[in-house]
């Protein structure tokens, strides 16, 4: 095996523009270097994302969710597959906050996805080692800005079935995906009520076989739900459709809805402003993940903050006398 | 008319014990004197409300919302009434943070509700005049904790059906009922994602006379709909109810449902749970507000946030970079 890439190895100016030259392992340096919790290290990935900036956002971003078992990464295999077979480069991330504390990070096995991972014209980076959530997202939308600038034009986003990770990637992303199994009447699996209002789709995967009817059943339940919700976009009814990733049935038709949706936006003009809010959202989340770090970083401040929180949380103090406590701690 | 009640005719102990005793003319200068932008009285504001705390926390709070049309203030006048007959003492709030714009403010007109602000055992306040939704939803907040301590046990927060002050009201409630109109079939009203996620029960108003029947439908359809929804907690699974406000049928039993609601969340721990996140949820947004007014307060510095919005927005600068710009500012 080769040498342990470091961080260091190369000047900001030369991995720009070998990130930009579509160099795999520039790349993975740059996101270690975003990775990476020195000080030195993050001023550097600063200065790199900036540099990079000018030649993002051209890939078309893709946030997919599913409880396990659900075949995310069959699916993401079969489908990037596909779309490498188009002629398209392939990134795939992943937000996965709870994976230091699961022992493994979704997508850490590559093995999990053998062809997709085989292929020059993808490439699969794991999950960034755990953190706050706010911590893991922004280290994976920068990344997604690295990958554009080296050319891959779809990005998939894996994450966990888990309420605010799913938020996250949704937020980054112009088409969120949810991915259900089969399943009709008592067995129908439920969709969480915040997942509805995310959800740009509902794909049914594993519909083969003896689940085909199934399917088709869960697929006609669902539809009937969803059509009693307002649509978020004039634009867009959220669409339910069935496919199989292991028998690689229904998977051209699930991307076309992608490339549906991005037509319909894109006419619409809500393409664009999707990602201008999302950018502008990214800003301010930032900064105030950045006054929760510092916060956290000093252990008798800490104990300040939650002792404040349990007197508010116990009708001690009113919350108003509890941010003013709290707002005393940061100057 | 009487003359205008100044905030200031009483010191804040003496309006304190006056509030705790029920006097109304103590309370609406309470309230008052809590909306008022002068330093000096948010400074009194903020005393009068930590010293009233031990006495709040025992109403049942209920979070109302529906579109124009749907006849909320005749059921809130319809459900008061009710409430009143029963014993309860009622206040009625709202949150509509276009009140200004729009020229008049929800429950501004008390003719609206025209029995229950007649009797002594109810207490209806219009929504604070305009600001941010998190100024409006603040003063609104401990209008409701002043109320209490007065010796009001139901509060209802009407709100406009706008997302973000959805929201607000939702948590600042026990129990959140969201009211939608008649009509089944291609006709049927759709329940906005967001509220799916927010509303403890639907309530169809003007099931009377020829609507009763397609009343009867669009319930059957929106439980269908809901039904393939995961509860948000497995002790509560969101009803589907009709009523009619203006012929006073079903009233008990709607609020036989918010009783029941509030039993199930008590016995499971729920209840207490929902309140101490609301409480500390409502500090950390109190803090950002108080950020957010601090950038908006100095026209130079609300400029300088408005062009690091758009240059992020744009792709010119990272969000990381946006926010570095904006830390500064406030530094």
């Amino acid at each position: 095996m080769a040498a342990k890439t470091t961080a260091r190895s190369l000047d900001t100016a030369t991995l720009a523009s070998e990130v930009r030259a579509g160099n795999r392992a520039a790349l993975a340096r740059a996101i270690t270097l975003i990775e990476s919790r020195r000080a030195d290290h993050q001023a550097e990935a600063r200065k790199l994302v900036q540099a990079l900036l000018p030649f993002t956002g051209r890939a078309l971003r893709v946030g997919i969710t599913g409880s396990p078992g659900v075949g995310k990464s069959t699916t993401i295999e079969a489908l990037g597959m596909a779309l490498v077979g188009r002629g398209h480069k392939v990134a795939v991330l992943a937000v996965d906050p709870t994976s230091a504390r699961s022992g493994g990070s979704i997508l850490g096995d590559k093995t999990r996805m053998a062809q997709l991972s085989a292929t020059d014209r993808a490439f699969i980076r794991p999950s960034p080692a755990a953190g706050t959530l706010g911590g893991v997202a922004a280290k994976t939308r920068e990344a997604m800005l690295l990958c554009e600038a080296a050319g891959f034009d779809v990005v998939l986003v894996e994450t966990v079935g888990i309420g605010q990770s799913e938020t996250a990637v949704c937020d980054m992303t112009d088409f969120f995906l949810a991915l259900m199994l089969p399943g009709a009447g008592d067995e129908l699996q439920g969709i969480k009520k915040g997942l509805v209002e995310l959800a740009d789709m509902i794909a049914i995967n594993k519909a083969d076989g003896d689940n085909l009817k199934r399917a088709n059943l869960a697929a006609a339940e669902y539809r009937g739900a969803l059509h009693i919700l307002t649509p978020r976009s004039a634009h867009w009814q959220v669409p339910v459709v069935t496919y199989s990733a292991i028998a690689g049935l229904g998977i051209e038709e699930l991307w076309q809805k992608v490339v549906d949706h991005r037509d319909a936006m894109q006419a619409s003009g809500e393409f664009a402003a999707r990602r201008r809010e999302q950018q502008v959202k990214w800003m301010w989340t930032m900064l105030e993940d950045r006054w929760q770090a510092r916060l956290r970083a000093d252990p008798a401040i800490r104990a300040k903050v939650r002792s404040t929180e349990a007197a508010v949380a116990e009708g001690q103090i009113t919350p108003a006398l509890g941010a003013d406590q709290i707002a005393e701690l940061l100057t």
